[in-house]
């Protein structure tokens, strides 16, 4: 008998949320996907907080939006509490973020899958890959691309095999996961789910480094037994602002949260138990994310504070179960009993389900090109948890990126990468691939150098152009932004030209105290012009940090001319005599698209750069002058 | 350090259908209840097809619900789909059935264990029975009740112990459990999640005897796959009737279901296949439910039959996903995918789940009390498919009388024991209690000697009252209930009151043609009684019923006499000299509650009941003669 088998173009497996955009995104571009996921009741989970957004992730979120994934929409569609973070601060840091519905978001993305053309959707346990050619063992040097073996497949349990030219791993936190509640160790990847063993062994079969991380999740609460007359109330923003830029307005009704905190009983409390908890018994020895800490490193870390915030969260609109932000832990039941009680409002809580760490491998992602693909295996994708980062949005967008590039590579396309000047996007996966990862990746502005560049407010201005280019703006999306687009040159065109006691329109709404009604009644004009609240607000910004971005563009245009030099894959660094041989190394390993990239390898000097510049420029005066030496 | 430890007077474990069915009842009887199951989001999961009701299991629905439980109402609250069958037929055969929201209903399930008073919910799962005594161990004669051991708690995996002096075992099929898709085989009750094996070794070491069983479901299909233009329609009620006595009106759209049919290709199909089918291969030997068959056990067992139905039944409204009822397999994948393709209307349609069987362990249920504790360990209860029963209702039914007997002992009050004459959940009992299960036992009508009394519209009247002594019915269920009542009964006075051409109106509405209407024409006085439709319809089928009812009511009064007399469960059927040993053995295996449940022991003869029933009259005579002889 022999094997039962299906044909698939993209095949992505894990359907979280790298993996549903994948799977949307190769499906949207014409390849015929299968998306192939554990249970298809857990499709699009939201595994630990019920929010989407935040600094930094609401930009992604937005970005993933303009290029069109299906994030935005979701949220939009199934938020419960829309809040812009930082609108104290320039336009730059606004952050739009928004609690979800938990289920009704999961359910949601369920339901957009499930109608995507193109894409089956199956309820499947991956258990290993099949590959044509010969795996290059652990540790063993890279070989050139067309000496990888290339995937040509998957085994799922049950012995199927689904075949498929290019395959995307998104299978988050289930790698040999191991979940931690005080002494108590479970294997899988998630609260009552289960784990993927054999997944693990498969990637190391084909010489993938693996390495180990871990992160934590908080209690739930029953919100029956909380006393909400002690706490703080927390309501949205009265005037609700949409992630995508397909949603008109934000209708249903806003839920508020609820603020406490710790004390110092619930510290000592801690403390008492320190030996207990499994980061510091040393049950866990892998890393979790530093800026999104256990209660117990809280505790630890900020010696000198004597409280921390907690946010009760609602699940959702038709559960009373609440999500306690502030205190993610995996001290033992009974610590966790005794902190709960000791917080203000919640003397009588009863926790609905403890939290707990998970231990899981990951793929350091220096394994990976730009593209997500890695450089031991030809056509086969990583994206989302497995390369390192943590974070919802950082998957999902991780995930798109990898659908495009699958579809595109198949297609005998050039592939598709973002530059840090263009999107989140390109400064994650630019960070991911070159300087990998030490503890679990999340985005933060900082991390972006053309941050101001990289706004919220114009991620569809940069990506949806893109996103129209590679199909997957669809034709409402490009009609829609063709309109806004031309309201906003419209709009510009008569700022430069209208004049109001001497000075430009423009000139003047550059002044902080000028907004776009003053400006009407200056120009019955422009009064008259007819553009959306949106093109509106796009034009302000971008005229009145015209100064600042452009001195941010000139920067971008000095160093790309510099660092544009791009380095073929094949380039052989050993055969640069001059180079040092930490540097051999490094490029070798890394093996840089271009100089840039070359440039922000950790431990690459300027003097390897011009080395490398010259080399590339003129090898064979350089090699001739090394013989000739 | 001593164990974690939790204290309740209940505890059930698994949040299934009789899960949550017992844990609302135990706390709303005032035992302060915690629910531990094995994940909060599968709380009430519809495991199989997403519909609640139909014949006889219909009827059970409208009991739990006139006893105050929950499921009558999710079901009113979240159905896409209401049909009452066999409308065609006498009120007795009347039964409704509903298709469900599945998420929703589940969802709705969670919220209402969230929001009950005295009631913790909690994810844990639970690894073994903790008790005081000694075991009795497997096959060992019953000891007496006070030298059974007593349950004290459970340990759950992590360590900690939840203490109570009642604990409800609904597990489901979850026990040892095996899943099977063609010669593949996974560990799981339920795709997609675990299964736990320690329970079962916690109750063989408490001298449990554990069998084995399986039952199946088909596979899920993606409608945006489906071709319904070859299909046949299949539409809801016009007036769809609510389960519930609180539900005023079904108000919610309803969503329809389409038939197509298995043929002679489909039946080759699987014919040529049968050797890779588990149940044929003899990778199974366990027995799956007879009336229930999977379609190769339908294509073996019917072989003149060249096509069977096969309903298409959406998953939720929020979902493509699609439920083909009729077609419960376990064949491998790629039968299953030809199946499917060679099925009119579903050539092209996409597999998102496949079908499989599982195989579990239940206890045979000859080992518990008609309150469904167990005999061998004191306030340890038995509910739902461990019991080998199948069928969401049948599982809440029991789920209910399990917490309602719970939380009567440690109350030190009378058992609560529904008689086969009151209530179909009085004939699931007693024939699970006294005759055992050789197949998975599902209710029909047939199996009700008493089925004119025992019919849905009456399912209140029969037990409301008793709600309400146990303090199950809420004040507003009593309240309207009371109204009702009023209403019928002053009816019935008025109907055997007024007159119309010298009859009463009680003997016209007895006339097959005349219906309510045609009454208040003839009476003006009858027009202007206040009364709800419901009452009216109810005093119509009482009338129009009356004669057959009398006549079974007068069978149960002249049989309850001669059968009523009970049995001590001391009572020592090995000093009976005169009984066959066999029907000594059966005696002390059941310990029947009284001469009726001894009667329906398979294999006792009218001669030993006689025997016996002459004993527990006179005890001393039958021995001294004994002695004597
Ligand atoms: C306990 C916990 C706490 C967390 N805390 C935070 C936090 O505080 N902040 C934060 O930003 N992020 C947190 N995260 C991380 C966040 O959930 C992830 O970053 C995000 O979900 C990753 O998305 P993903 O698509 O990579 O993986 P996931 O969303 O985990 O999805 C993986 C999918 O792959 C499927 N899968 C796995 N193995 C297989 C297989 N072999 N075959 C088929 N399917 C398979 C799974 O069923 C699942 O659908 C936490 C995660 C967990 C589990
Ligand atoms: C594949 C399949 C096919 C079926 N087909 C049919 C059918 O065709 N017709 C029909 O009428 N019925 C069918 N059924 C049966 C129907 O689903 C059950 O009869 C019904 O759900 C039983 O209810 P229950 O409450 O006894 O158990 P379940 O609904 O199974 O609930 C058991 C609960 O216990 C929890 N649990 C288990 N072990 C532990 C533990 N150790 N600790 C904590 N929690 C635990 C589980 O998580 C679950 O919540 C099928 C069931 C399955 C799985």
């Amino acid at each position: 008998m022999s094997k039962t088998h299906y044909q698939y173009d993209v095949i992505v497996i894990g359907a979280g949320h790298a993996g549903t955009e994948a799977a949307l995104t190769s499906a949207r571009m014409g390849a015929k996907t299968a998306l192939l996921t554990m249970n298809c009741d857990t499709i699009g989970q939201l595994s630990c907080n019920p929010a989407i957004g935040g600094v930094a992730k609401g930009q992604i979120v937005r970005e993933i939006d303009a290029l069109g994934g299906e994030m935005g929409k979701l949220i939009d569609a199934t938020g419960i509490q829309f809040r812009m973070l930082n609108s104290g601060k320039g336009p730059a840091m606004w952050s739009p973020r928004a609690q979800a519905d938990k289920k009704a978001y999961q359910f949601l993305m369920k339901l957009r899958v499930e109608e995507q053309e193109n894409l089956t959707i199956r309820q499947e346990m991956v258990e290993s890959l099949i590959i044509e050619g010969t795996p290059v063992p652990e540790g063993a040097p890279q070989p050139e691309p067309e000496d990888c073996p290339r995937i040509t497949g998957v085994l799922v349990r049950g012995g199927a095999e689904y075949r498929a030219q290019a395959v995307i791993i998104t299978t988050g936190t289930f790698l040999q996961a191991i979940m931690h509640t005080g002494e108590a160790k479970t294997k899988g990847g998630r609260a009552g789910e289960g784990t993927t063993g054999t997944m693990s062994d498969s990637f190391r079969e084909l010489g993938f480094q693996l390495e180990r991380f871990k992160t934590g999740t908080p209690a739930r609460l029953n919100g029956r037994t909380i006393d909400y007359s002690q706490l703080e109330i927390q309501p949205g923003d009265e005037n609700p602002q949409p992630f995508s830029f397909m949603t008109e307005k934000i209708e249903q009704e806003q839920i508020p949260c609820w603020l406490t905190a710790t004390n110092q009983h619930v510290h000592d409390v801690i403390k008492a138990n320190l030996h207990r908890a499994p980061m510091y018994s040393g049950q866990i020895s892998s890393t979790g994310p530093r800026y999104c800490p256990s209660v117990e490193d809280k505790v630890v870390r900020f010696a000198d504070k004597s409280s921390h915030q907690i946010f009760l969260e609602p699940e959702g609109r038709n559960t009373l179960e609440i999500y306690c932000n502030g205190i993610s832990t995996s001290l033992p039941r009974d610590v966790q009993d005794e902190m709960v009680r000791s917080i203000a409002g919640l003397e009588n809580a009863e926790i609905m389900r403890y939290g707990y760490a998970v231990e899981y491998d990951f793929a350091p992602p220096t394994q990976l090109f730009a593209t997500l693909e890695t450089k031991r295996v030809g056509g086969l994708y990583f994206a989302g948890q497995i390369n390192g980062t943590t974070g919802y949005e950082e998957a999902a967008g991780q995930g798109l990126i990898a659908g495009v590039n699958a579809v595109l590579k198949i297609a005998n396309k050039e592939p598709f990468i973002l530059d840090r000047s263009q999107a989140y996007l390109g400064v994650l996966i630019d960070d991911l691939v070159t300087k990998g990862v030490d503890e679990p990746y999340r985005m933060f502005t900082s991390r972006a150098e053309y941050r101001l560049l990289l706004r919220q407010d114009n991620a569809d201005r940069r990506l949806t152009p893109i996103g129209q280019q590679l199909g997957l703006a669809d034709a409402e999306r490009c009609a829609q932004f063709q309109q806004y687009e031309t309201q906003i040159q419209t709009a510009l065109t008569l700022l430069a030209k209208l004049r109001h006691q001497g000075n430009s329109l423009e000139e003047w709404l550059r002044r902080p105290e000028i907004e776009w009604p003053q400006l009407c009644e200056f120009s019955s004009e422009l009064a008259n012009v007819e553009m959306s609240e949106r093109a509106k607000q796009q034009v302000q910004i971008e005229v009145k940090y015209s100064g600042y971005v452009k001195r941010q563009q000139q920067d971008i245009e000095r160093q790309k001319k510099s660092l544009s030099l791009r380095i073929p894959v094949t380039f052989d660094y050993r055969a640069v005599p001059q180079l040092r041989n930490e540097a051999k190394d490094k490029f070798s390993r890394v093996k840089p698209a271009d100089i840039a990239q070359a440039g922000r390898i950790s431990g690459i000097t300027p003097a390897d750069l011009a080395i490398l510049t010259l080399y590339l420029h003129e090898p064979g005066r350089m090699s001739q002058k090394t013989t000739g030496a």
